[in-house]
């Protein structure tokens, strides 16, 4: 459950208002690294985590504490909207012929729309979506993202702060930027950790690992001409889940599958020149195959007390 | 420029069609994590790439051979569709009440739309799009998010590897699987090259870090009521930017800016009790503040020649 | 700023897992109507509002809880999957053949993706996205979203219902139609306070009312033969603006504008034979028509020092 | 089935062309409120409503006017698009420097897509879609999304509107201005009507009221620090259901469950301590519990004709 | 302005409830190439046509028919939907065991969200989108496009009558069948009109063609080991537009740019080895070359009187 | 399998730098009929095509040469970004008032997000999606929709050509527009082969037309006042399947159904006057008729061996 302090994390002043960098601000709120997508991630994969302690406590910490960046942000562009030209554009342009930039330039939602607050949306107006965030269950996998996550963000937090003189501005993006430059090494202690207690026995993801085609495990493939990515540790280095060397070989086929598809049904109008027989209308037997005739099987001896 | 083979780079032949799988193997060819991401993702990143030699080569070569792995799952899909169900649901039902499942289960579109083709679209029927690569022209945090996407990818073929019996199904993914392997490996490797070629100081994006908030830089906040997570090493270790030590405190706001929101443009209609002063009709000047007036003045430098 | 408290606001237990209705629920999670949608919508609408005190307050107040919300739904989908089908398709319908059905309806990416947990996505795996939500800074007419919204809510929930005989399934329920019902009628609560307290004059959202079109202002168009819609009270009453009556009137045109465009840019090659006389290539001095030359003009003026 | 008349219900014809504001119009054309979202609100509503006679004429005469008003914005963006800047952007600007802002600030698909016409899109670019709309079946919360929808939308087009001198596009807005207002009554009455003719017994939405949680239908939750949200009517009115007061609370946990989740799949690697027992795999047994042993159960009775 | 008929324009009446049927007939209803699809697409082309006359009329008729298929297939899907499982899905399974195949592929939205109505999606959920329709004001290639709309959609609708015995939904079908050959010939005679009345030369778009690279207009080239392709028309025959031979060539770069790129802005820390010279900050004069030279000087022409 | 050459297809090397024209370059590059469009829809036609021989190795070959486009064009975006503003806005304006215009119309993510790189989106920031492309395994729909496609794209580049002088530019899309000259008569061929080689019997999509409704395959029908649409070809002309006349009728219902729905499920609170007689509860047998009862009859007779 969630509770609300009407205080902010941290001081979301601006020394004066600037419609387009509020545009351009949009993007570390709703974009695809913004703080919603953070936000999302680490409270879905807090709500789904399955080790109580540390780990999922951790998880739900860092999730609310991005509620409070979202809340941070947004109080951020509604000041920066202050003033913001709601009116003729004429008028304005009239008044002051430097404006016609910012009438050409700024987000019109922020005046048609949201009435000079903040949107769930990215620099160019594109909604926030839930395609953005991961939460696989697996913790590994899901530190890595969230590492790689906070770094994307931090970036762009970083050339936005190039991009103003505003100290009130500054002084939030330099909060901004170390909680990312903190929060990227979380992730990865929290990795080492996984390893260290034992829940992965190193930082490949590597279920099924048993029956993985061990060589194509180690080879770096080539396909430009005149490559040199053969020079790098990915090709000239070793192997962490077994120890043995990588090396680079130009891509080829591994085999002489030519691609050839079978014989269409008929009743679809697929274009097709018989080569590979007649085609039959789909009977859905064909798409099960065997497993249907077990589960009719299982059915009969269900009722019947057979035992196979 | 791109040249095709007509050979796959790895055989694709399922033992029997099966439709259902069929659908859900959609995941990791159009899914978030689908093949269609790390191919588009890596192919952009080495375009985009201002390295010319190992690093530009590297993901130019590893982005065309994930064209050959959309190519790979999508010949997969559509055998695994043969004779797929296309007729009239009551008779397939009729000759075989099993399939009734099937046909519930299975993905319209590959009868309807791809007349038993593979699609740019995940298991459940939402298209691939471009909001899911990244592609920052910084090589350390696009490797970092390329090993995540591997990691979340090589999870996904894994889960579905458990999801059938098929060993020709099982042969493909053993081959993908093992590519997955190689390429976190590969990516991590990758900025380990990036430090020890001093392209940057250590694995955590740090730019602009000599004005961040360095207090705000090594403390992780708990909101949670009797939270672990200060076990953990993100809370008990050391930052490898300084090497100063991390700890925990709990989530407080560190300023008393409580939000208030500056009086709004009396022409938008935003509800207001007037608390803040009358609001003033936007007029630009007030959104581009000190700004405009700098530009104003440039403008009458630039004729008149004068200089400040 | 937000804190986390461990335990769930309600109970969040079903008596039996349930992966077919798990799927189902994803509706009221990220579903448009969704929780997420309420949380973002309220919270959005609280961080933009500029009345300090009650309203703010309630408007937080409200967003914060349905951030509980989504927390307890999550939780119950990811208990509803508890032992849902991960393993191979063919060895679980031949182990109870009924199970084929559960097999073709479950959400897939319940497996592949999250691990058994909760997504940010609808009934039918559709993402949610930020486009769902309302924040105008009217609060007015976001009220009267936010009571339709709840309304739209309650009855799926209550749909949702009917689908399930879980007793823990249907307490949670009981708990969140209570919940909507309370707040579709403090929604409209709050419409009456912001007329008593005149922040508006009456219910209906007026602004500019003094110079819009005072007949369309009172008519019922109807476009259909045998139409009957002239029997309802939107024919028969009168305006709760200035008393005057509505009337029933077929549907006409009020012009005689005909549509006709004018002549196109002929480097647009759009098709066009001449009957509006000749094209011009596009000069953007047509396009802002009187404002450019202002602009002008008064660029000069504030070098020269002129006023008009 | 429908008709078209070459007339338009409204004159549109701006002053003069304005390509700025044809990108601003856009907004009430394709945007989450324009006349697209209600023209297809209102005709989905009208076909799947399911009274013969007032409700669904007056469904399907408004939405056959809103297809109207479709193209009414759509010709009046056309108009406004008159001679916008298609040719290069160099010449534009050389021969008028201040043109250099509308050719920032336009629409560069008005010029590269669709040929100086109107487009399916919003104000920023991003197209309709069918998430926008409502249509339930159940016409009491149908009508309020409905009245929601009008006042959004009319506010919307009165800041547009405070956007432009133009009179021809003013003139316009008044119309729909209107109609807004109208239509917003409309919708309000409709309820009244659905009250007094007995479909409902209320304004509120209360399906399966009789089991949902009493206690829950009547608090208004706290959870920020020094809310004074429980001043408002919320708290110290009554229920319009059952005539018992409302009143304000802290918000807290009204359970014990710690959301701690079910042991996991183990062939889903999902990171897990042991803390639940040992996971098993899925066997969707797991997944429908009871319910697939009574559907076996029922298809043994179902051919051996025993009855419970 | 439109108009609406109580009538529908065809029959749309099922011998017998389907709700799996009703799920996907959905795609021809909210698809890509569905009704929504070819109606929005058609009313726009009108509404944007600069031909006033058979033109403007032949796609606003035909646009105003369309509605009239939306309205008619969405009433079909209603129908379908009559009695399909709202209620507990383990009474449903239990009273009917075979039943549970269509409770798991049914649209769960149908039941919870729409109350037994169509929806604007497509058969798995995703809602219809602007971004699916085309209108260019350029009507010999809308004309192609719209050919192509007709031939997928009645290949869609095709595929879907062989999945039903349904008379009454065949017959339906047979007149939706028998509309798009109609209207597929329909576009072509457009395109041959156009052609005729010299509206266009060919039936090839051919803009600028003056100064297009000459010799990449006669060339196919192969890119595929062994490919037989240049056995094809397009390489054995000869231009409609000068008539010269068409002829195959391996694919090969016309070109020795290697596309390397120039060093990037400092400030926005792109990973950089320095060997195109130092990167300068973006200073936008960069970004726009001679052009804001040009612009800068012709303002201090304006305002001096200059004329070069 | 596909193969890189580190040379471009063609040269994309801008005179100088445009930060707006490399913002409006990213519609041929991300949009809907951009080259990643094309490439995708070639590709996945080429790998489902059944027809191994001269149209498979002709899809999959211009496919490939698309990736090379794709390329082409990203590297051009990236070298028309060089010194595009990525700093202080104040900055920027202050050295050079004219810039004020780039800087507002500029894409605010090139300087963001991708690091002055291109981008897999629209000129508007829209991300590709694979609900762009068409792949339906039936070639003639699929090369008229290819020859649509060509011909949009085409119409898009030359549009995009006469908005630059730059050399470099021009140079790249005369290519291009080369390219779509050749590829629309490239289509239009293969359709006329399929033809030729009995695949189809004419350029019609024409399956189940033995059972389609004739007479309304020869009807125009007019649904505008005064429509002067029966003018065209397409009704004084004959049809191409039959030889049969076309002819225009006023459009007008060719059945009394007047869309009444039958009663609604009650569980589903759909508003209902009962004139459709008592809604009863939906139990899925409703929702399959006769199809259901017949699969239970098979089950018995599948295991008590009956045969009908």
């Amino acid at each position: 459950m969630y509770q609300h302090t009407r205080e902010l994390q941290f001081t979301a002043k601006p020394e004066k208002p600037d419609a387009l960098y509020a545009m351009k601000l949009q993007e570390i709120l709703g974009g695809q690294f913004g703080e919603m997508t953070v936000m999302m991630q680490y409270l879905f994969q807090g709500w789904n985590c399955r080790i109580p302690g540390k780990y999922k406590d951790m998880l739900l910490d860092i999730g609310t504490e991005e509620i409070s960046h979202v809340e941070m942000i947004t109080v951020m562009i509604a000041r920066l909207l202050e003033g913001a030209p709601g009116e003729t554009t004429e008028k304005a342009a009239a008044a002051n012929p430097v404006l016609a930039a910012v009438l050409g330039g700024q987000n019109p939602q922020h005046a048609i729309v949201s009435g000079g607050g903040g949107q769930p949306k990215d620099s160019r107006g594109v909604p926030w979506n839930g395609g953005y965030i991961v939460s696989s269950g697996n913790l590994l996998t899901d530190f890595r993202s969230n590492a790689a996550a906070e770094g994307q963000s931090r970036l762009q937090s970083s050339r936005l702060a190039n991009m103003t003189d505003d100290r009130g501005v500054k002084d939030m993006l330099a909060f901004n930027l170390a909680r990312d430059t903190y929060h990227q090494q979380q992730w990865l202690l929290g990795i080492q950790m996984l390893v260290e207690e034992g829940y992965v026995e190193n930082e490949i993801e590597n279920s099924n690992g048993d029956w993985e085609n061990k060589d194509a495990a180690h080879v770096f493939y080539t396909s430009t001409n005149g490559s040199r990515a053969g020079e790098g540790l990915w090709a000239t280095g070793n192997s962490v889940i077994d120890g043995e060397p990588f090396r680079a070989e130009p891509l080829r086929p591994l085999t002489d599958d030519d691609a050839v598809l079978p014989a269409p049904d008929p009743l679809q109008y697929v274009t097709y020149d018989g080569s590979q027989g007649p085609g039959k209308p789909g009977n859905a037997a064909g798409a099960v195959g065997q497993q249907a005739e077990n589960v009719v099987t299982k059915v009969k001896d269900a009722i019947t007390g057979d035992k196979h």
